[in-house]
């Protein structure tokens, strides 16, 4: 199905508008072209969206312009069955153009756009659990093919099914001077001196989209960053009016919302871009709300001041605060106070450079996801071998050195086949995470345990269920049975214990875990 | 000036209504009593308020019904000189009536309402700092005299400075069938069978002002928990109808909104009143917020699902989240999110029962004290010797037997000659608070460490800078004296040391600490 939409998509520029006969798989788009006003400034005036229909659900997307006179627009139909069309314009070329076409099943790996689940965790649209494991990569699309390619082998064999990116380069001397320097920007100009922020360049938007893609067909949501604060004006990226940031929001929205894989990040570090205050953030993230047709999941990064996560718009929390996982107990603090998923989207960065968010060891990094998880939140990893003004995998791609990597696919493993976790009572008890009465994951972090006492939160157990038991080494990634079976009994107000009294031994190292599980 | 007021207070019921002589001192309050309707519920349907006016500044205070046909009017004048008032009714003879009164300097000691100072602290209406050191005693309203006064005598004698207490008290067996169960309650009636909601017990209420007027005289803030889902629908008063709510809290702001020691606490554990939504807190807030002319202090105190507290009548945080003070590093974090006073209102008590919220030792209590005030926040004690059903401190008063007091009165000295503590380099050094440049705090907690190698975050330091050190003993409250000065140089990126790479030596204890003041 994938060629056939590209084909539908490569056509059309030539054909100027669809078939009757175009088919597109459920939740890949509808790709219709038409030739428009090319003449003034066609990025300024044109009204151009279409209505999509299929009975009784209506959507309408806006399209935009992609230059040499062509205007698109973009549909991910999320029903299967015919679509009908129709556009609007105040040009009449582009006005009241109709069609069809047919939407048929999602192929193999195509689960559709993720969604909130059961309010703190997320689900493809067809109901797949998505367990995020992110990972950063913010100027991987700035860079050359070749590194571009190599990233994505590294990705292929990597654990993470989420990457964050920016989607304007941060400034810096060598995307200006070197070899390698850029040649194309999100708007028609060279320099500072010339942007014409009125007209975006699309052949820059090109090459985005088609890291969006890489990353859909290797099953990776693209978590696109859309404002940075990483130009100190010197393109002045970080500080246009406005009028610009909501022009070339909804032109990012325009051509990237009808991407399956695509979440909105409004901004990284957003407190460091102090001419914007909050009340700009809120009505950016109104526009999103209201232009962006699908919902794809919304959320801003924070630096010092914190966005207010709660307002109605915000999807999930995409927090930058290292302490939140630093310690165990405290995502389920912040499920409490958000009442959304938590992502901690940067927890530092391992690696080896002088700066000090991007040097913890690869046990720290590891330490700081499971803290993460069993706490019912979610991680970004972040790889940071390199030197501070060239980190490598986090910056520019390529490949990974750290050794966390690994053990973050071995995590990726037990929570899928735990089908997530969530704290258990978790006021007190901050290292167990799981289903409780079902299955516990107990980690003991730093601490080198020797002995772990059977004792167990009381919610949902009862008298006389058992369970089995694993010992996890989560550095070594082994995963041991414990040949007995324990068998609860109530202890005390708020516990049950094995009714033998028994405990478990552990080999005294750091970071082991145990999983708990019910046998009957 | 007390003596005053209160001959003015006691007196109008008899005269009717006050006569321009009368005086008032600064953020005390004059009291106006009229004769109104007394047939029919005088409770229900008459409006009256009053404008008092001085100088262009003009508050509209509302009236109660106090019982035997009198309306009284209470307002707190936050300027000196001449206040002049029109009363307003759909009552006749209660519209209309006009005076004046002299509003005089204040007495010693009193300093007005507390209102939150830059951003994350608080200060007096006069500019005084306030720092709260607080404690709790939810039901000591409801004990017998001799048990309040000893209370009184206790708080005297203690280092707290704003106690938290119910409006109305929690069911309890012992309330319903002790010889001294309750006779006096909000509504007119005696039990669930014949509760009037729509008629006040005005009886009920001067005993809660007789507390609030104990507390302001001895300089504790009074924070007024005004519902609670103590009640188990057993009294019903923690499931009242959305009208009975609005007007308990209506008439809570006319009896109590002068006394400028007022706290409001919406709720404690909010969410377990299952019937009432966030919409339904937004709601009541907007009340208080619309209806105390004063704007004194607004929050709410969360169970499991936390209220957003980053909403506008928000003033500051009332968190219980015990994990966010058993790590250094968390309350930063709070103050980034809700950019509010962030107050631990409930971190366990320090205690010998057997419920685990009632059972730290008085180590861990004064340890998470500590924890809050180095992280630029505040936090409330509780003493909780005696049994789960009647532990004795926090729900009826009387004595404390807990080992926490002194230490806590120890850190508030420290604290207060500091002018404060804020967190400085917080995402990475937790345990340092103070002010950058001038002042640090170095927090040791539960760690017996040896030597503390001289090195602080580089804010406001430059070279040459000059610092004395103290080795504080946060238990065994000792300051000592450190001999030698240091002086600063920049260390790296990040960080100053002393210029000739000194240490300090600790005695390898817990809960030690470092004070540095600048010498020049």
């Amino acid at each position: 199905m994938k060629k056939m939409t590209l084909f539908v998509w490569m056509g059309l520029a030539g054909c100027l508008y669809a078939a009757e006969s175009d088919r597109v798989e459920q939740w890949d788009f509808f790709e219709l072209a038409l030739k428009g006003p090319s003449s003034g400034n066609p990025f300024v005036g044109v009204e151009f969206s279409a209505v999509f229909e299929n009975a009784g659900k209506r959507f309408e997307p806006e399209g935009f312009y992609d230059g040499d006179g062509i205007f698109r627009i973009r549909f991910m139909p999320d029903e299967q069955g015919i679509w009908r069309y129709k556009t609007r314009s105040n040009y009449p070329e582009l006005d009241g153009k109709e069609g069809r076409f047919i939407c048929t099943p999602p192929t193999a790996g195509n689960h559709g756009p993720v969604r909130v689940r059961q309010q703190y965790h997320f689900a493809y649209a067809d109901g797949t659990p998505f367990f995020p494991f992110g990972t950063t990569l913010y100027e991987w699309p700035f860079q050359t093919e070749e590194l571009k390619k190599q990233t994505l082998e590294t990705l292929k064999q990597s654990p993470f099914n989420k990457a964050r990116f920016l989607l304007i380069p941060p400034w810096k001397e060598h995307y200006v001077t070197s070899p390698e320097k850029l040649t194309e920007f999100p708007f028609v100009g060279t320099s500072r001196e010339n942007w014409d922020f009125s007209r975006f360049n699309p052949g820059y938007f090109r090459n985005l989209e088609w890291c969006v893609r890489q990353f859909r067909d290797l099953g990776i949501e693209a978590d696109l960053i859309i404002f940075h604060p990483y130009d100190d004006g010197k393109w002045g990226f970080d500080r246009m009016d406005a009028a610009t940031n909501e022009r070339y929001l909804r032109y990012v929205i325009a051509r990237f919302a009808a991407y399956r894989n695509v979440w909105w990040c409004l901004a990284n570090e957003n407190s460091f871009m102090t001419h914007l205050t909050d009340a700009d953030w809120d009505r950016l993230f109104q526009i999103v709300q209201e232009r962006d047709p699908y919902g794809h999941l919304r959320s801003i990064h924070n630096a010092d001041r914190i966005y207010d996560y709660c307002k109605p718009w915000v999807t999930h929390v995409s927090l930058q605060y290292y302490m939140a996982v630093r310690y165990l107990g405290i995502s389920p603090m912040l499920r409490d106070m958000y009442q959304k998923p938590i992502v901690h989207d940067e927890i530092n960065y391992e690696g080896n450079i002088a700066r000090r968010w991007g040097n913890i060891s690869g046990e720290e990094m590891v330490f700081r996801f499971w803290s993460a998880y069993i706490g019912g939140a979610y991680a970004t990893h972040g790889d940071c071998y390199g030197t501070s003004e060239d980190p490598t995998w986090i910056s520019i791609g390529g490949k990974m050195q750290g050794q966390s990597p690994p053990r973050i696919a071995f995590l990726r493993k037990i929570v899928e086949s735990a089908g997530g976790l969530d704290p258990i009572d978790y006021a007190y008890e901050t290292n167990i995470g799981g289903r409780a009465g079902q299955l516990y994951l107990i980690y003991f972090g730093r601490e080198p345990i020797r002995q772990w006492t059977f004792r167990l939160p009381k919610k949902n157990l009862k008298e006389g269920m058992r369970f089995r038991a694993e010992l996890i080494d989560t550095w070594n990634m082994t995963i041991e049975p414990i040949q007995e079976i324990f068998e609860v009994k109530p202890l005390d107000a708020y516990t049950f214990t094995d009714k033998n009294g028994r405990s478990v031994s552990l080999p005294g190292r750091p970071y082991m875990a145990l999983r708990l599980q019910r046998v009957d």
